[in-house]
């Protein structure tokens, strides 16, 4: 793509996803994103022919921005528990104000099926999920009897629980200390007795970070 | 209302749950609600005015319908945390087939406010947990140093993560089992050592009767 394209498909981009993120999908319609994002009609017909399509491009660059944010939490280095911790607070954090990220969220709940342009995102994620645990049992952090696939998912599913019920009562602002508890909760049932109090206190530790000064 | 006239508003909801579940609320029109129903345009119409206006009356009908199946988990002599696990899994039952209870699941999602024609459906939901694990601390099963509305949150938070996790990868068959994972890994943060094997096994008793014949 020439670059004057790529440029007027990113702030088409911008503009959907700050109007699918404040509106959502139902409400958002694609006049106003016309003009709020400063571009043509025509401009935003020859990148995307439908409100569909421009939403699931919407879900694909905010799951891309997500990716290298929950990424920058750690490398092959880290051990793969502080990697969750770590990523379980980027997905829930209510500093955020990233439309694109916002949106993506909103979105993928909002169309029902879950999918950006191709895949069901909800899939990728649980692999890595699921590979971090795994990686957290090698590493002797999860109990050596701990399923790996089904401790994987069962944070991922307290992430997105977590999120959702913070969205659905307008309490986004108390996610991290929800997402503490959580762990707090979940770290006995999954690492040794001896372990509980140090990935108790990383947790919180972390916590201190996402805060919203009030 | 008249008895014709509440059979009739009966009609187009289940005809309108069936579509909204089925298509999801982007997707599913009023015409063909209309000529699935049976119902004239104008009986639908003197009932509900919009789409919205429909769609919300399906959540309302939906989750008076789910509140009715929880309720038949227990009474009052039943200990709180029994009464807790018996109502996951009712949240999360493959086999239920009720469409006015399922598509409630899928409008609150997909409407994005989480409403239906009155108050935010989850509020009410986070009271109900909150009072029961209240009770379950009192009643000792839960350690006394549980924060009850923490606790019941997060069980809530648990239920709508692994419903929402399996709608979105198409695996809504194994819910019951993922629920006896998350009842695993939660009692042992929640409950004292002595309880966790007894509370383990009714979730795990409670799981056989939701098993889907494969």
């Amino acid at each position: 793509m020439q670059k004057r394209a790529i440029a007027t498909r990113q702030a088409v981009l911008v503009a959907a996803a700050e109007a699918f993120n404040r509106m959502g999908y139902v409400n958002a319609g694609l006049q106003e994103i016309i003009s709020e994002s400063g571009v043509t009609k025509g401009s935003l017909y020859f990148h995307f022919s439908s409100k569909d399509q421009l939403a699931r491009a919407v879900i694909d660059e905010g799951c891309a921005r997500l990716d290298a944010a929950c990424s920058q939490q750690f490398d092959s280095r880290t051990p793969a528990l502080e990697a969750l911790i770590g990523i379980s607070y980027v997905m829930i954090d209510p500093s955020n104000n990233d439309n694109l990220m916002l949106a993506a969220f909103r979105l993928l709940n909002e169309m029902g099926d879950f999918r950006g342009t191709g895949h069901v995102v909800f899939d990728q994620w649980t692999s890595t999920y699921q590979a971090l645990a795994a990686r957290a049992v090698e590493e002797g952090d999860f109990r050596a009897d701990t399923n790996p696939d089904e401790a994987g998912r069962l944070l991922l599913e307290m992430t997105f629980g977590t999120r959702l019920l913070a969205v659905a009562t307008d309490t986004l602002r108390e996610l991290p200390e929800r997402m503490t508890t959580a762990w707090k909760v979940f770290l006995p049932g999954l690492v040794d007795d001896a372990k509980v109090d140090y990935f108790s206190q990383f947790a919180a530790r972390r916590l201190s970070s996402y805060l919203v000064p009030s």
